[in-house]
C-alpha cells in the first residue's frame, strides 16, 4: 500500500498545532508529507518544509502558490490541511476544493455562516472531501459514547451536558498580550471568542455523540475581565433536533481548570460521563445500576472504539492517538475515492463540512441570543 | 455549662432528615432533646418521642398541642427544630417565632416569597432566631472558601459556578410512586421542583461563599420526563449583588451522579473547586501557580475552618459534622441570647431567615424567566 | 427502650479520640454517658465528666476509684470505654473485666502478646464482652467487602494488600516534640511504632474482611529519620490461615500521604478496592469484567453495609458513623446480653479481644522477622 | 537536517510493541525506517516491511541476513532496535553492536546477568550507543521528577515506593492460552514472571528517578494461581545505593487494576506522587505545606520535563510521547555520535545498558532472596 501524499497551509515551526497534525498524519504511516506553504514568512516556510522532507520544488512561500504548482502536477496531493489563522480558513479551503483536493480544515471552518454553507456547497460540487478538524472526536470512548447512544444503550437521550473551561485566559495583566488579546477583538474573532474558540469543541462533541444538532439556543456571554469586547465566559441552554435538552458551560477565566473538556449524556436507560484530562474511561451506569468504569482498549467496547485504539488496555493513550484517528479515516475515504469505491461513513466518523457549517451556524445564533438578553434563537 | 434543650416538629421513625437532625444536635453535647411532635401520627410520634427520652407530658401529638404546652412552662426550648412537609413550614414556624421560641427550619423555609418575607419580618419583631437548613454551609471546606473570598485571596470574585446534579427521578416507570410523584405536583411542590429541591443548595453556596445575593436571572426549565408538570432539569444564567456572573446546573436525571453538589469560585487571583461527594478537600489554584490541595483539618486553614473540624487530618469526615457545625453556631448564639450577649455572626455563620427568603425569591424569579423563555428577571 | 449507661476512662477534654468516642457512643442514642474517669488529673477529669452529664458521684478523678465506685452500684455502669495511654490499657481493661464489666479498649490491646492472652481469657472467665476499637471496620463499604468476600463473590480469595502510609512523622525537627518523640522510644511504645500504631488497623482488616488470621509474616522496619530506635516505615509480606497472600505497607514519613488506609481484595472470581479518605465507595471489579463503582446507601449492599449507613446515597458518611457501628453493634451485643438472649455476631461485626490478642501477635511476630532480616515467623 | 536511518528486529504486523516502536520513532520525524527482518516468517516480515517504506533489498526475512546485509552498506543504519523474543535479545543485540550499529534493545536486555555483563562490554568497546527500553522513563512528568530529586527539592531521599499491578492474568481458565502461558515457564521467562515483566518497569523508575541503584533486597514471590512454576504476584523490601529505603509491589492477579504503574518518592523536605494512568500530572507536597498539583506543559517544571513535552497544558498526552522521548535523546546522541560531538546524556536520560544490566542484576538477586525465604541478597 503506496503512501498517501500529504501537503499542510499553516502550521509552522513555531505552530503547535502544525506539530499535533505532522504526528497524527504520520501516526499510523498512512500519509508522507510532500507539499507545504507552512510559514507567513516565505523563506521561513520554505526552508522547514525542505526539512521536513519536502521536495525543493513543494516547499511553497504562500499557499497560493501552493494551489498553483499542485493543480498542475499530475502527482497531486491527496489531502491538503488548513491550519492558518482562522479568518483565511474560507478563502484558502474553498480554493483547493475548487481545484479538486481533498481537504482537513482547521476549526472553525470559516468566520460566517455564508461562508460555511459556500464550502459545503463547493465541496459538493467538487465531489471532494472536507473535513473540519474537531479532534477530539477521535478519542476512543467519545466514539464509544456515540456507538453507544447509536445502538439504543442509553434509549431516548434526554439531556446532554457539555462543558470546556479552562483558566489561561485569566490574567487581566494579559490586555497587551498579543497572544491573547486578538482573541477578545471582533475584528479578529469574529462575534465570538471562547465559545468559538473552546467552547465548540464541547458543543460538537455533544452533536457527534447524540447524533443531533442544535436546534436552538438561548445564551448568556459574559466578559469577566473588563474591557473585553467579546465574551469570557459563556452559558448555553439549547435543544437538540432529536428533542434532548443541551447545557453547556464554557470558559476562559476558570483558574486551575486545565483543558476542562467534558460530555456527559443522560437517557432513559442510562448515563455516561467522560472528560478529555482522564480520556482512557468513560463512566456507564445503567439506571438503577452501579456505574462501570468502561476502558480503553477493553474487548466490551464498540468495533468504533475498539478500532480506534493502538494501545493495550490501561496505558495512557493521548490525544495523538485521537487526533490519528481522524487522519485514519481520511486515509480510509481518499483510499475508497480513489478506487472507486463507496465507504460506510458512520465507521469513519471523521467530522465533515456539514458539521463545522453547524459548529458556525450555532455559534452565530448562540451570539445573536446573548446580545437579545438570553431570547430563544433558532439555528 | 448546661445542655440546651431542644425540640423537633416532624422528623418521625422512618425520616432521614429527622435521624441526621438528631445526630447534629447531640454531636457536641450542647443540646438535649426535650420536647417533639414527631409524627403526623399522633400516638406513634408521642411514642417515639418519649423513646427519644422526652418526658411524658413533652411528647405531643401535633404541632399545636406542643406551642402550647411548651409556651406555658417556665423550661422552655431554646430551640425548636421544624423538619414537616414543604408545604407547613410557614404555618409552624411563624407560629412557633410569634410565641418566643428560636427555630431552625428545613428548606425550603416557606413555598412563596410573601410567605418568607413574613417569616423574616416575624423574626425581628420577636427578636428570636430563625435559622434555615442549609446544611452544606456547615462544611469546614465550605466556610474555608468564604474565609478566603472575604479576606480578598481570590481579588474581585468574576464567576461563580455552582451544580447540584442527582439521577434518583430518572425512572419513568416511578410515575406513580408516590415518594417521586408529589415532587412534580405544583400542588403539593410549588413554582419548581428540582432547582427548589436540590439546585437551592447549591445556590445558597454561591451566595454563602461569594457573601453575595442574586440580583437577576435567566433560567431554562426543562421537564425530560414526559407528563412531569415541573422541572426536572434546570440551567440558570445570573448576576449576583456584586457583580459576580454565576451558572447553575441542577438536574434529577442525571444517572450516574449521586448526590453531585460542586462549587467552582473564580477571582482575579485564584479559583477554588469543591465537591460534597468528597468534601474532605478544596481545590485552590492561585493566578498562573500550580493548584493546591487543602485539606480538612490542615493548620493552613482560616480559623472558621479549623473551628467546624473534629477529627485530625485525613480522616473522612462526613456530612455530620457539617451539619453538626449549624447546631453548634446555634448553640452559641442562643447561650449568647440567654446571656444577654452579642456575638460575631461571622464567625458563626448559619443560614438566617434572609437567606431563606432569599432562596425561595431567586426560585420564584427563576420559574419566572423560564416561563418567560429565559427573560432575565430581577429578584 | 432505655438507653444504656456508659463510662470511660481517659479521653480527657483535650483529646481527640475522646471526642470521638462521645460522639460514636451517641450517635444514635443508645448510650448516656453517666460515668467517667478522663484525665490524668483528677480534677481536671471530674470537672470535665460533670459538664459532660455524669452526677457528681460518678465524676472520678482516677480509674481505681472509678472501679470501686462503680462495682459497688446496683445501677453499674453497661459499658465501659478503656481510652488512656497504650501501657495502661492491660491492666485497666482486666481489671473492669474481672469486676463484670463490658470493655471496649482502644488499641492496641495491651502492650505483650502474654497480657493480650491474658485479656482474652479474662473476658472468657468472666463472661464479659471485651471489644477493640478498630474502628475502621465500621465503615459500611468495609462491611460490604467481608460480606462480599463470605457470600463467595470472590472465590478463594488469593491476595490481599493492605495500606496505612501518612507523613505527618516526617520532620527531623520532631525529634523533640513530645507529641511524637514518645511514639519511636521502645520504653514508651514497645517493639513497634507505625506499624503498631497506623499499620495495625490496616492489618486488622485484612483479617477481617477476609475472616483470615495472619499466619506468618516476613518484615522489614525503616528508621528513615536517623536516631528513631523504632520504625517509621514498615513493609510486611505474610501468609494467611486460609492461604491467602498479603502485603502490607505502612509509613510515617510518606509525605503528601495525609490517612493512607486503603484495602485491595483479590479473589479467583474479582477484585475489591477501597480507601479510607474515599469511604463511601468501593471498587468492584468481576473477573474480564468492567469495574463497578458500589456506592454506600445502594440497595445492591449486602445487609450488613446498609445497616451501617445512615445517610442517603451520595452524601458524605464519614468516620462517626463507621465508629457509631460499632458502638451500636455493642449496644445490641449489651441488650441482648442483659436479656439473656443469643445474638448472631456475625451480624455485629465488633472487634473482638481474640482480634485484639492477634494483632498484637503479629506486630510482635512482624518486629522479630525485622530483627532476624526477614526471616518468616509463625504468629 | 537529513532524517536518520532505522530498523527494527521483530515488532512485526500482528505485534503491538511494534507499532508502539514505529509511532515513537517517527514522532518527531527524526528517523526513516529503512530495513527490517520483522516477523519469524521471514515472506510475512519481508512484505510488511516493503509496505512501511524499505527498499526490497533491505526488507530482510532474519535478522542475520540483516546483519549481512546493512553492514556491507555505506549507508548504514544509524540504529537498530530490536523487539523479538526476550531469549534472542542478547545474540542479536551482541551481534549488531560488535558489527557498529548503535541498538536500542526492548527489554529485558538479557536473560541473566553474565549476558548482560557482556553487553555492556560489548557496547563500550564498540563504543555504540546501546539503549534499553524501558518507556516509561520518558514521561515529561517521571523526568520531572527526576529533575526534582537532583536539584535537591526532596532533600535526601528516605524512601521509594514503586508498584506496578494489573489483573490480567487472573483467570486460572489461562493454562493453556498460549498468550499467558510461557510467562510462567522458566524455560522461557527465566526466573521470574511478573517481576521481570511488569515489576522491572517499577524498579527501573525508582532508580531513575532517585539517581540510585538496588544495593540489597529481600523478596517475596508468590503464584496465586495454582500451577504455576513462577510468581504472579512478588513483593521486595530493598536498600538503594544512596541510603534510601525502597518498597515494591507487582502484580498480575489484582483484578481491577489496570497498568498500574506508580511512584512515590519521599524525602526529608517533601514527596512525590506519579501513576501512570494519569501521567500528566505529578502531585508534589512540600513538607508541612498543602500538596501542589504539578501538569504536564506548565511553564513551572524543569527544562527536562518541558523539552519532553509537545502539547499544551491540559491535553492528555499519552505513551506515544514518553516513547517518543526515548527516540528523540537517541537521534539527538546518534547526530552527536556522527558528528563527533560531546553530548551531555542528563539532559537526554534515554535508559542505558548499564541500566538494563542492573535490572537483570536485580530481577535476579530477588528471584534468590524469594528462594532463600527472604534473606537479603547483594545485587
Amino acid at each position: 500500500m503506496t503512501k498517501l501524499s500529504w501537503g499542510m497551509i499553516g502550521g509552522g515551526e513555531e505552530s503547535q498545532i502544525g506539530g499535533a497534525h505532522r504526528i497524527a498524519a504520520g501516526l499510523d504511516g498512512a500519509f508522507r508529507f510532500a507539499a507545504g506553504a507552512l510559514d507567513i514568512d516565505a523563506a521561513r516556510g520554505r526552508g522547514f518544509a525542505i526539512r521536513l522532507g519536502a521536495e525543493e520544488d513543494r516547499a511553497y512561500g504562500d499557499w497560493r502558490s501552493m494551489l498553483a504548482g499542485e493543480a498542475a502536477r499530475p502527482d497531486r496531493l491527496d489531502l491538503v490541511t488548513v491550519a492558518t489563522p482562522n479568518a483565511t480558513h474560507y478563502e484558502i479551503t474553498k480554493a483547493f476544493l475548487e481545484a479538486g483536493f481533498n481537504v482537513l480544515c482547521e476549526k472553525p471552518m470559516t468566520v460566517t455562516t455564508a461562508e460555511a454553507e459556500e464550502i459545503v456547497a463547493t465541496a459538493r460540487q467538487a465531489g471532494r472531501l472536507c473535513a473540519v478538524n474537531f479532534g477530539y472526536s477521535g478519542y476512543p470512548l467519545v466514539r464509544q459514547m456515540k456507538a453507544m447512544v447509536a445502538q439504543g444503550d442509553l434509549g431516548r437521550v434526554r439531556l446532554v451536558v457539555a462543558e470546556f473551561a479552562h483558566g489561561f485566559h485569566a490574567d487581566a495583566a494579559d490586555a497587551d498580550n498579543p497572544r491573547v488579546r486578538w482573541r477578545y477583538d471582533p475584528a479578529q474573532a469574529g462575534v465570538s471568542s471562547v465559545l468559538a474558540d473552546a467552547g465548540s469543541h464541547a458543543l460538537h462533541m455533544a452533536c457527534f455523540v447524540t447524533g443531533q444538532q442544535v436546534a436552538r439556543v438561548s445564551a448568556d456571554f459574559a466578559s469577566c475581565i473588563e474591557g473585553r469586547a467579546l465574551e469570557d465566559d459563556a452559558a448555553l441552554a439549547f435543544r437538540m433536533s432529536g428533542g434532548t435538552v443541551g447545557r453547556l458551560w464554557t470558559s476562559a477565566v476558570a483558574v486551575g481548570r486545565m483543558h476542562g473538556l467534558t460530555l456527559q449524556v443522560f437517557g432513559e436507560k442510562g448515563g455516561l460521563s467522560w472528560a478529555q484530562e482522564q480520556p482512557n474511561q468513560v463512566i456507564w451506569t445503567p439506571l438503577s445500576e452501579p456505574s462501570r468504569i468502561l476502558e480503553r482498549g477493553s474487548q466490551a467496547l464498540a468495533p468504533l472504539a475498539q478500532r480506534g485504539s493502538r494501545l493495550a488496555i490501561g496505558h495512557a493513550e493521548g490525544l495523538y492517538g485521537a487526533f490519528g484517528n481522524l487522519y485514519a479515516d481520511l486515509a480510509a475515504a481518499i483510499r475508497a475515492q480513489k478506487a472507486g469505491d463507496i465507504i460506510d461513513l458512520g465507521n469513519h466518523p471523521v467530522p465533515t463540512a456539514e458539521e463545522g457549517l453547524h459548529s458556525v451556524a450555532a455559534i452565530h445564533a448562540a451570539a445573536e441570543s446573548a446580545r437579545a438578553q438570553g431570547a430563544w434563537v433558532e439555528v
